[in-house]
């Protein structure tokens, strides 16, 4: 059994340099640049410990993770260009570097070189396994409608934000494992108790970050507090909010063109801990990583083949408690 | 064995409504938008033409058939982002009738989409299949990247612009019709074979539309003729002309600002004559033309089974000669 450490070493090497001169050059080195760029590559990492579960080796999910990674950094590249976003990874983001056009061609190149990695599975394996990717990779598509969506909708419930975030984040961290499992031989049972592992660690991932958003510390989080509160971004924080804002006082803080960002930031996050929006979110968090741990439990397989999942697990849910 | 007619018939049945009333409706109306444009669907009637020449039945191939089209139009709709086009077949483009953003959203969920409809197939046939599609795909991929590069680069080889237009029109006929050969259960070699058909007919068709654009006829041509002449399109003619463009009288012309566009048009299209340019583009597309009924020929199949390939063929080259 490999740790999460050796595994993302082995995921790093082989990603490194892998589109490197390959032509025509316009098309290839912002793919080179985007996936060089690092990031955790939590998902390919996920995929073999799924795989190293039921199998001695990881080896045969090796490439089908490297297609989950770059299929990954496909929608990266293609959500920077929505989002209008700046920066990724501390680097310019392809549709800055270059253009846009290369962002959406070069998007579209790694989202077909994703499949390519996994046409050395043999075939039975193979006809199981794509249809998990391409819903998933579709599921993935309409996650990041809805969020659009949301930026002009008036009211988002609780039910239609955590379906968005399903769709967005958890389910390729739910697919990956149940492609990891699949590899790995397991029975169909135990690759979708995988994949709801999955889907419950992405929730919990999702709302924390949230969560972090506002009440985090700015070096460990990396990021700038507040950022969210500063764009009224409808997070799970402030669509709980919204819920005790009987007498419109939050409405009325969100639309005050006036208000200085720190002094917005410092209000809306008072009015989140008046009406203990934090300990509500962190609740639904715990209750999220509790159902994932229950989840693993469950599997029939000694501990210590569990053991670098639930390390993982525990490593991300210790980003916060 | 079905008629060109008959299995366009059936392709537009089988596209008709395919994605309306999906959720998001923000995915996936445009997808309905864009398929239900209509077009000539020439790549899934080649797939079908294809598997009914090796099997009893077009049936097994319609879905990877429709997928092939599906494909198609994801790149019409990042094509037309990145060239700004505002109309495709008389309608709003995708991305001038909603926006940039959901252009390639839409795009990329029909790009994988379009796999979905591999999935049917066994899974011995669908690990023979879908690299032949991915291949192709990345292939597309590519030729638009030189079609873009072709825009600044100073100057374009006839082999670069061969090279460019197998890539971004030829690969995907062909493909077509060897993913249509191995599902009907055609040899390895006659699937390549087809596959080399589809090449040189895919050649022809592009040097044609080259050809059409300049000498054309407005009424049957569908386009106003000379506009590649006023864009200084590196085109066939364009590439031909050049060579002969010793005293750059035909440089003088391309970079001269005032030239009103139908003085420029006459102007070129009269160089073009004057060095023959039309006839040596005619003669490079009879050549295709002759190679693709000639490696028709040499399939060893009754002439039956090859009749609807070969008046498809026959009525793509009315378009000139």
């Amino acid at each position: 059994m490999l740790t999460l450490q050796e595994l993302s070493v082995i995921v790093n090497q082989e990603i490194d340099g892998l589109y490197k001169s390959r032509q025509p050059e316009g098309l290839y080195l912002p793919i080179d640049y985007a996936l060089s760029a690092g990031g955790k590559r939590i998902r390919p990492v996920l995929c073999l410990m799924a795989t190293q579960m039921f199998s001695e080796s990881y080896q045969k999910a090796l490439k089908p993770a490297i297609g989950l990674e770059v299929f990954h950094n496909f929608t990266l590249l293609h959500d920077d260009i929505m989002d209008k976003a700046e920066l990724r990874r501390n680097k310019p983001t392809v549709h800055k570097k270059w253009d846009e056009n290369t962002a959406i061609l070069s998007g579209d190149a790694m989202m077909i070189e994703a499949y390519e990695y996994f046409f050395d599975l043999e075939p039975e394996l193979l006809a199981k396994v794509l249809p998990v990717f391409n819903k998933t990779a579709l599921e993935v598509c309409e996650g990041q409608q809805f969020d659009m969506n949301f930026e002009t909708q008036e009211n988002v419930s609780e039910e239609e934000y955590l379906n968005m975030i399903r769709l967005k984040t958890a389910v390729l961290l739910a697919g990956a494992l149940k492609i990891g499992a699949q590899i790995g031989g397991a029975s169909p049972e135990d690759a979708d108790k995988l994949y709801q592992f999955g889907i419950e660690a992405g929730l919990a991932f999702q709302l924390q970050d949230d969560y972090l958003d506002t009440f985090g510390n700015e070096t460990t989080f990396g990021k700038r507090i507040g950022g969210d509160i500063v764009e009224n971004k409808k997070t799970y924080l402030l669509i709980q909010a919204l819920k005790s804002d009987k007498d419109h006082r939050l409405k009325a803080i969100l639309n005050d063109t006036q208000l200085k960002d720190a002094d917005k930031i410092q209000a809306v996050s008072a009015f989140y801990k008046e009406h203990q929006v934090d300990v509500v979110t962190q609740t639904k968090i715990l209750a999220y990583y509790k159902s994932a741990f229950g989840i693993l439990d469950s599997i029939n397989l000694e501990d210590g083949k569990k053991e670098p999942l639930k390390a993982f697990l525990e490593k991300l849910q210790s980003r916060i408690f």
